[in-house]
């Protein structure tokens, strides 16, 4: 078919509108992930122009630091990929070309927290002239979300040769379920190029997760810049942070407490019990807590110094432990940080932890219910569903674990930020981390973003169009693993990407 | 340390000069892969200017296409990765900032072709005012090269914010002990997305490897366009061809006959021998020939019409196998092509090949040294050591494997164009088909550059070296795998990249 046969195409589909709850397990032919809140669908196609652009009359906000077009222009990127666009727009009634998205945000602000309002709304009409798509948000944000959802309803169309925007006219209403949808990486066990970082990050935005935990420090290696204390580090923290940010993610920094951080003492000796023995940091040491004081601070019973000190003080092992967090937090409280605290600390002194305290499940299921009826907020990963580097724990399980399970009043709910999947290093580096976040990570988005309602009961329900999302991925150049078989598996058999 | 600290160590450093043929084993601390054909260097260190550029006075290149540009700018984009360059040239003696690259093309041809001149020399003097380093070629790829193996003595200083130019004076004159360095992808068993294609391409530089052997249509698919026969096709592939050629790489384009061709009849289905057997294509069936003829024939047998046609021909199943080979042969030559055959039929009728058949090793070794005795030219790709896909066959193998191996008689040496390791595509796809390649193919490249005496006798004395080029990898955002263990292993425990 050659450019020609386009209009005609356009003129000869009928256009009618389905108007449906977004339900993941019953559409099956809106390919977008994670599936939005409502959508209301039809079945026309409109053509993009060459000269597609971004207007924002009637917007508040500036985007002086350029967020907004930026990321315009890199939805148009992923949009035409490599592609060889060869259709002239031009030569089509314009009325079935889509000439810009025009986004209006409502905010000046473009300050990126924890609970940002993260809500758009996308309409594109199936004809019109001038014609153009709408987004509309309270904040940037919001308009990010919206212009990947947009990424997500263009095809390049091989006949014409040109990039075709399906299911005009097309109403999506959206907002997360979750404020917190996070994915851990551990650049500690294994280092992780920045182009590497950068490419997680980008991938992320496809997928709406939205906070990188950085699991920065562990015992192999301190690769963390803090510029009080300079010995301790040899990385590129703030670059990250600034990409992360333009892209509508939080980076949670992480540096793990008193255990983990054997190799703080590489550059500050002192921290450590002793030379021979040196987890965890010294509790007896002042400059323990004056290094954690400055950057945000076991062998213990087998040292002589720290094993008089906790004599003197009448602490035990568990209770100097519990000493060790509660003075670290004051100290996080005081410079006014949010705490987040690895599930440890509440299971063993949960009533003497800070109300503030956010924790982090991580060992099993059935703590976000003990945490939140203790009043505690929690964020949910348990490793048996969420930890990606469990290669057997499948896409169908990352799909299917829920946060709110068992937890039935409204107000402890609201205490479930959301959950986050977990990228140990052990055992991954540049070569293989990539495909072994994807595509499970992006089932978990799914159940973090998606109404509880409209989730699928059924994984399986979802399969064809999580397959399709992982085509989308690499696609875009992430090396997105096929759906079948354990995390990372190879494909097993030749075949269409859109069916492994 | 400062940035008012650098002058001084410049000037600490002892500058003094080892000259030496370039022993693949012995440079220890010469971290560039593959070892070049001779190297003499010192132990100063240069610091890269800011404003790095490019000189090409007395140059017969006119570069209107923009290649050696281009390339130019690529070398400097990965030399400085997304690193943080904070240090400031300006401030520093400079006699010992490199303020560019003095590159004379002695050429004003940008053809490439197989056997094109690729080597050149680079020079990078101790110090100076100005002071640039010089890279001298007879052609633009030689000048890539050049560009190549200069990206990989600059290094990211992190105390300094700089990057830093290593073991001056430096003196390199190379080229290729083989014209045919060749990596096969296969696009047909699954699909590989543009930006894969184009990395796989990128990375190909950084290892000068010079054939991209593209097995574009097999029995799954033929995602390949024939403007004579557009239904044959969904593909992009001429984009990929230019993106190769401006970095050095020729594609050669592979469509397999008579086997293998299944998916040609899904557009031309009066190709097969008929609906129920379709392998191989109808030998008796001009449109097969027809179609051959256009774009540059199994089931025979038992498929009534073809035996009927086998039969009035007096051919058995093999002697209508050679009449097809032989046949297409003689259309392939009278368009100009060279003609490049699997080994299968140098071992059925060798006697019958033109003597301008390239015959493609693939079995097993040996078979080059009956080719080249037989005065045809050869392509080493022996499985047992040179299939990427076979995830048993490790580094050390892919080193070791010897293309001249019992092959003595100079003239004879000559008929061997190179290798090619191949990356079939049965169980690879975007996700893992850059670690299944690298750094496992970086080990046959340096077996097909370096001249065999500096290539190491045992490939362990290699290993820090190739450990530091996976890095390399790595940081330039390839997923290249470890070393240790088989094809695309994930590391086996944290620690550091340059020892996995």
């Amino acid at each position: 078919m050659g450019r020609e046969g386009l209009k005609t195409i356009f003129l000869w589909y009928l256009v009618y509108v389905l108007v449906i709850s977004a339900n993941a397990a019953y559409i099956k032919h809106l390919n977008i992930w994670p599936m939005p809140m409502s959508v209301s669908y039809g079945y026309g196609n409109l053509y993009l122009s060459n000269d597609f652009e971004l207007k924002t009359e009637g917007t508040k906000f500036s985007d002086a630091s350029g967020i907004l077009k930026d990321a315009f222009l890199r939805s148009i990127d992923v949009v035409r990929g490599t592609h060889v666009i060869e259709a002239n727009s031009s030569k089509i009634d314009p009325s079935y070309v889509l000439k810009g998205i025009h986004i209006v945000v409502f905010s000046p602000s473009d300050e990126l927290q924890h609970g940002v309002d993260e809500s758009y709304k996308l309409h594109i009409p199936s004809q019109g002239n001038p014609l153009y798509a709408h987004i509309e948000a309270k904040t940037v944000y919001g308009a990010l979300h919206g212009l990947q959802t947009f990424s997500q309803v263009c095809y390049y169309n091989i006949s014409s040769r040109g990039i075709l925007v399906h299911q005009v006219p097309l109403t999506i209403v959206d907002q997360p379920r979750f404020s917190y949808r996070g994915l851990l990486i551990d650049t500690s066990r294994h280092y992780q190029p920045l182009p590497v970082i950068k490419k997680v990050i980008d991938s992320m935005t496809y997928a709406k997760l939205n906070v990188l935990h950085w699991h920065i420090v562990d015992s192999q290696s301190f690769p963390l810049e803090i510029p009080s204390y300079p010995k301790l580090w040899d990385g590129a923290y703030s670059i990250s942070e600034r990409y992360a940010k333009r892209r509508g993610i939080n980076v949670l920094a992480e540096i793990d407490v008193p255990g983990h951080a054997e190799s703080w003492g590489v550059g500050y000796p002192s921290l450590w019990p002793s030379a021979d023995c040196k987890e965890p940091l010294d509790v007896s040491n002042e400059f323990t807590f004056k290094l954690i004081d400055g950057i945000l601070s076991g062998c213990w019973q087998s040292t002589p110094h720290v094993r008089k000190w906790l004599r003197r003080n009448g602490l035990n092992g568990s209770e100097a432990y519990q000493y060790f967090v509660l003075r670290a937090q004051k100290i996080a409280l005081s410079h006014g940080y949010e705490i987040i605290n690895w599930e440890e600390t509440f299971n063993n002194f949960g009533s003497k932890l800070s109300p503030k305290t956010v924790v982090h499940n991580w060992l099993g299921s059935g703590v976000a219910q003990r945490v939140v009826e203790a009043g505690l907020r929690c964020i949910v990963s348990n490793q048996d569903k969420w930890y990606l580097d469990h290669l057997d724990a499948l896409w169908q399980g990352f799909y299917s674990n829920e946060p709110l399970t068992n937890i039935t009043n409204p107000k402890q709910q609201a205490l479930v930020l959301g959950g986050e999947v977990c990228m140990w290093g052990e055992h991954v580096d540049a070569s293989d981390i990539e495909q072994t976040i994807w595509p499970r990570a992006a089932a978990a988005a799914e159940r973090l973003w998606t109404p509880y309602d409209n989730l699928a009961k059924d994984p399986e329900q979802v399969r064809d169009r999580l397959s399709y999302f992982r085509c989308l991925l690499n696609q875009r150049g992430v090396a997105a693993a096929p759906l079948d078989g354990f995390g990372r598996a190879a494909p097993y058999e030749p075949g269409s990407c859109y069916l492994q």
